[in-house]
């Protein structure tokens, strides 16, 4: 296999999900045109849904893959106008009848563009993927009394949005507390009634925490519980607070993120260590078989959207490290 | 007149805009019955669309009456339907044709449920209202950057809705340093994308500051556009700050005040001075007349609300007081 090197270029932009996919299939074909056999395996593998853009819940595929749902629960989920995942498979001629069994999977890699500026920033290559943050998501509600906002005075005031402020800044201190790693976000925020002259009388507000270990993880929500009563005393408002997703961190195979940092240091690519941030069909993996990511850079960090994109010579080094490590571990049956 | 005095009880709740006219006509009623005659004319004044849920602006009748708006301009307003102010009145035969001036006015009052929660507080009967706090109200646009939650380090992070978060805090402590009259709100606040795992990329807020003297207004907004500017520069957004009201503040006529104060004493009710943090109809009057305005507690300061109340005892209270007023002032030609 000396002297197999992907010089294809996969075409620039909009890839996110489909840079592994696509990534995979030019491992393949430059083994096959380089006449490569070896002496493990080789699989490559197309999840369904990693997104959830039209069904929920995001990365459907490698979930009932794995277990994490039933294949049953899955196929009856719906989108917004009533299809079901089955009904939507069978349209598309895409209703497969095999059983799947997460079992005998010596390997597992993804590639990935980093949907995130870290690369960039260092003006790196490669992401060498050892892990994949831990998430717990919460739905908070906060209530006060909505009130003219002329006539009411300061003192008499329950204003949820004023409360509502101050659970935005603790939540990224708490990620501030436990640098550089952790994340705290609050992305979704919807005032009630939402009218220019009237204190708000509740919120509605979505909080992500992200870390690298369950410990991490469970200190920031000990001190979001604790906090968002002291504010909501504060604030003469109640808060509630109830969790809506739980991802433990997921640690990557110590062998296989060694041969993706191999693999990028045989090409003579410049790399780093990172943590994903966001989940991947690669962290259920992670939870039956040795698993690594590789990721490239992606300009300004953007994904999810029109302007996403990333250089076609970052796309082409994933692949060739991509390769590099999938013929690292398949040289043994 | 000795011995006049109102004891037909208006219904109770639901008042709002409409006890001013009722208290008006109880009045009316009760002199009547009692077979007085004033020196002067009395008139009761029932003005179009004080609240402007359907047709902005608000208080424009009022506002037409006194030359604020031209007539032409309120005719041509819409509703959402399109359809407009004159074709609406003309649909009810409530379209006329008469030129009204604002001129010859002796005197002005307006009785009106308090919508806050003051009077209540400290169980008093009677607000003597000395004026009206002034308004100022912008709309604010935070641009940041959207990105996704998980890979982006907090460090990297343009986030629209953390500085908002600095802002709600600012508009409240820019009402504490100019208490107890001052009020500042962000009623309304809005987030792009809006989605649980994206950070904030923008948002959009109102903003709305009160105060009793244009000097304390102006004190409220220089800090606003300084501090704005130092929280846009500290969460690496850019903020867009543009006025989209003013009412200045109006200081009620001291006599008609006094008369307002004279009648609740004189009847033996309870009462305390207060500034109306809210827009009347009053508060055009008081450009262009001797204005004054009296006030009664309504139940948890609650009102443009189903839930809206008030006890009959107060609104009949109020209408006594302003019988009393309006003979004082309609003592003399």
């Amino acid at each position: 296999m000396t002297g197999s090197h992907i010089d294809t270029q996969p075409t620039g932009g909009k890839f996110d999900g489909n840079y592994g996919v696509l990534a995979g299939l030019e491992v393949f074909k430059t083994l096959n045109d380089a006449g490569v056999t070896t002496a493990a395996p080789l699989e490559v593998v197309v999840w369904t849904n990693e997104e959830g853009s039209r069904f929920v819940p995001v990365m459907m595929g490698s979930g009932a893959f794995i277990g994490e749902f039933k294949t049953d629960f899955i196929l009856a989920q719906k989108d917004r106008d009533g299809i079901t995942v089955g009904q939507a498979l069978h349209s598309i001629g895409y209703a497969g009848k095999d059983q799947v069994s997460p079992s005998g999977i010596g390997a597992y890699f993804e590639a990935h563009i980093e949907q995130g500026p870290v690369l960039e920033a260092h003006d790196l290559t490669i992401g060498v993927v050892t892990g994949a943050l831990g998430q717990r998501w919460f739905d908070v509600v906060i209530t006060g009394s909505e009130a003219h906002a002329g006539p009411t005075p300061m003192s008499l005031r329950h204003d949820a949005l004023l409360a509502a402020s101050h659970i935005v800044q603790l939540i990224n201190e708490l990620a501030l507390d436990h640098a550089p790693n952790a994340r705290g976000t609050v992305g979704m925020l919807d005032v009630y009634p939402n009218s220019r002259n009237v204190i708000p009388g509740s919120v509605k507000l979505s909080v992500d925490l992200r870390a690298d270990s369950d410990a991490t993880l469970t200190a920031m929500v000990n001190k979001l519980n604790a906090r968002a009563q002291e504010i909501a005393k504060q604030g003469k408002v109640s808060i509630a607070l109830t969790q809506v997703v739980y991802f433990p961190p997921a640690a990557f195979a110590n062998e296989l993120v060694q041969a993706v940092r191999s693999g990028a240091r045989t090409i003579g690519l410049s790399e780093m260590d990172v943590v994903s941030g966001a989940g991947h069909d690669a962290v259920y993996m992670a939870r039956v078989a040795p698993t690594a990511m590789i990721f490239v850079p992606c300009k300004d960090g953007i994904s999810h959207n029109e302007i996403e994109d990333a250089k076609s010579e970052h796309l082409e080094a994933g692949c060739n490290v991509l390769m590099h490590a999938m013929l690292a571990c398949a040289s043994q049956p």
